[in-house]
């Protein structure tokens, strides 16, 4: 049974900030480790990186292999079912268009000093994409990181993903190919974000690193984070819907469990007017973990972290959800472009009771990279602002120096900065000698 | 003497790797100290916060008298002299002017498949500005950092200084009312971030926390990164400035110093096409190191970390600022906008003879809170974007989820994510029975 609250309840405040404040992982303190890791890498190279692949990994490169070959590649590939690869095409295609979108514009303009102000945009000249190996291998990630990349303009794309044993997901190199990646290195862990970030002889250091990752990942992430940048720190999943009593209580089910099935951690919360409706979704989902493949971990996250709230009216509804500020909110109620009006921090909002969040994962448009752990408040998913960045661009004419520049000196001054006066001051003088514009 | 360098002698690549990986600050590790400091306030509050701030500012505070009152404030602002009073005001007006047109546009919009998609932009709902006390205390940052957040539309935005022994900055006040700060708390330190970050019972906290700071600040930044969201961590300050010889060198040796003067860890390096004039914007820095009021920190930031190199041409110069990719760059050329295209990483471009960084620092109104250490290779100033989110939006019509929702299933299956495919096929076979849209 997941939690059940009710806002009309004595105590309910206390224990909504409770299930707020629920630590739902626990981040083994992999720090030194990884620290150690990166050390390794920075002072033996391919060595190092060849060793510990060997160590972790079981699988023995050498510098020549630790990138898949495009023949490897080909054949590879050319395992992945018609079925598939149509699939993994039309999601490319969703989601190139979506970001496409996303291009920020240039600017540039004279204001009434005379000064042309303005700034350009550029993007990252490297990036790395860290995609997991094993279970949490998701083709769908690799086009929801590289695709805004090169869509950003990034030159040069790289993916690290370990292949343990030499195991091999076709539809990841499937995936890799579709985005335009340039090259596949079959290596992972911290050792792999190492290598990304500071080089090694055969592995040319990015600019930026994202993706997915373990906690060694993770750690190693903020590690070299300044040496490259990252996206963000990814917990675990969460989705919140907001039902209105309207749908079907299945529906609803699977999609709570959508989330749930990811991760022990993962947590799925349903907010409803409707109480009758609110013990029908617990009912179905009930009935939905007898039979789901994943249903022990779906079954320990609804168990542990799932809650169902009964609210006394939408608005109520969506401040809770604010406060939640949830990955994935799904709106299944009558109206839901009017409710959403009222939400103000939700990663994604998945619309009407025709959006289930997979289609967000999969094929939507829209980037599955989501901020998760309350980060909604100050932060957004991934995109192609991740992969450019802003130069800022100012010209003085004389005379806008004129006007403005005596200011500028007033305020060196008050700051005790004569050197940021002076060179102010020097140009202005050269002016006035010469009479001025 | 700065380092001397020529692109066309032995040896300059090896020279050149060497400067640009010169470490200039020896970061004390402060991040045990800051973990007690920032459990401390988490565990006591306002009492742990007035007891540090005893102990590191010698001022003793209530809860009633941890923030100025309004009074203090008009008391203290009255202080600052007119002249003092209209360069800020100026200075604030062409912020604002400038981050106004930064405001990222919402987007909607139905595609072929007759699914709806989108995203809109929100503010941060509260942002915490760290202004450091003392020396470092410069109102025009606290322009730089509020006046973004106000244009984002940040509902309530607080300032944390330090004012030791009770020492207050009157600017440092008026810039934060200019700018609409709704609260100036009189802490600093790791207290000040933590206390912003979890709040106490006096301090509410806030989700987004920006500003520069000292060692402490800055572990403690990197610390609650994640419970809050924050700006980059800032590093010592950068100028590159190139050169082809036809302005003033007393002009740039002014542009140099006015970075070299911050901070003994700053860096100023000239490129030039001009060898002769190279050697006079060393004479002349040399001059103005006998008078500048902080000529001691100038000197030996010049001294141990300027550099002067000498390039074939201007695309050779343009090749070497890139990989440089410094916090700020001035183009002092004859065609400023000709050069500029060939810049791919910089902070801040500063273009032609008469924009001297200064400008720049106070009242040109693009944002002096740059990205130092090489770090605009992949991050960008300060600005709106800082204060804002996204949510991204899509709606599906029963008709697009028939067009897309099988394929989301397939790829639901290759991922071995039943309860995903399943939340899409319940809906499709829902729509089916009912004999389509």
């Amino acid at each position: 049974m997941p939690h059940f609250l009710d806002t009309r309840e004595d105590g309910f405040e206390a224990r909504f900030v409770e299930l707020l404040g629920m630590k739902r992982e626990d981040s083994p303190d992999v720090d030194a480790v990884v620290a150690g890791i990166i050390a390794d890498i920075r002072a033996r190279g391919d060595a190092a990186l060849i060793e510990l692949t060997a160590k972790f990994d079981r699988l023995e490169l050498t510098p020549e292999t630790l990138a898949f070959s495009a023949e490897e590649i080909e054949a590879e590939v050319a395992k992945v079912p018609a079925e598939e690869r149509a699939a993994l095409e039309l999601a490319a295609e969703r989601i190139r268009a979506y970001h496409e979108r996303q291009m920020p514009h240039d600017a540039r303009w004279i204001d009434a000093s005379g000064a042309e102000l303005g700034w350009r945009w550029g993007p990252v000249s490297a990036a790395g994409l860290y995609v997991p190996g094993g279970l949490a291998s998701y083709p769908s990630s690799v086009l929801m990181n590289a695709i805004p990349a090169k869509v950003a303009g990034v030159e040069r794309l790289v993916v690290a993903c370990p292949t343990p044993g030499g195991a091999v997901n076709p539809l990841v190199l499937l995936a890799a190919q579709l985005s335009g990646v340039d090259m596949v290195y079959r290596v992972g862990g911290a050792q792999a974000i190492a290598a990304l970030a500071y080089g090694t002889e055969t592995i040319t250091p990015v600019d930026k690193i994202t993706g997915p990752g373990n906690a060694f990942v993770a750690a190693a992430k903020r590690r070299v984070f300044g040496r490259v940048g990252i996206d963000m720190i990814a917990g675990p999943s969460e989705i919140l819907v907001i039902a209105d009593g309207t749908g079907d209580p299945d529906w609803i089910a699977l999609d709570l469990m959508s989330q749930a099935e990811h991760d022990e951690s993962a947590q799925a919360i349903l907010i409803t007017t409707d109480e009758a409706f609110g013990k029908a979704v617990v009912a179905a989902v009930e009935k939905r973990l007898e039979t789901l493949e994943r249903r022990a971990i779906a079954g320990a996250s609804w168990r542990d972290f799932g809650a169902v709230i009964v609210a006394r009216d939408l608005m109520e509804a969506a401040e809770l959800s604010n406060r939640v500020a949830p990955e994935h909110l799904e709106l299944c109620v009558a109206d839901p472009d009017w409710l959403s009006e009222a939400i103000t921090h939700a990663g994604a909002i998945f619309l009407g009771a025709y959006t289930p969040e997979a289609i967000g994962d999969y094929i939507g448009g829209p980037n599955h990279v989501l901020p998760t752990a309350r980060s909604a408040r100050f932060s957004s998913g991934l995109s192609v602002m991740d992969f450019v960045k802003r130069t800022t661009l100012a010209k003085m004419t004389p005379g806008a120096l004129k006007a403005i520049g005596p200011s500028a000196e007033v305020l060196a001054k008050s700051e005790s900065l004569e050197a940021h006066g002076l060179s102010v001051r020097a140009r202005l003088d050269a002016l006035n000698d010469e009479g001025g514009q």
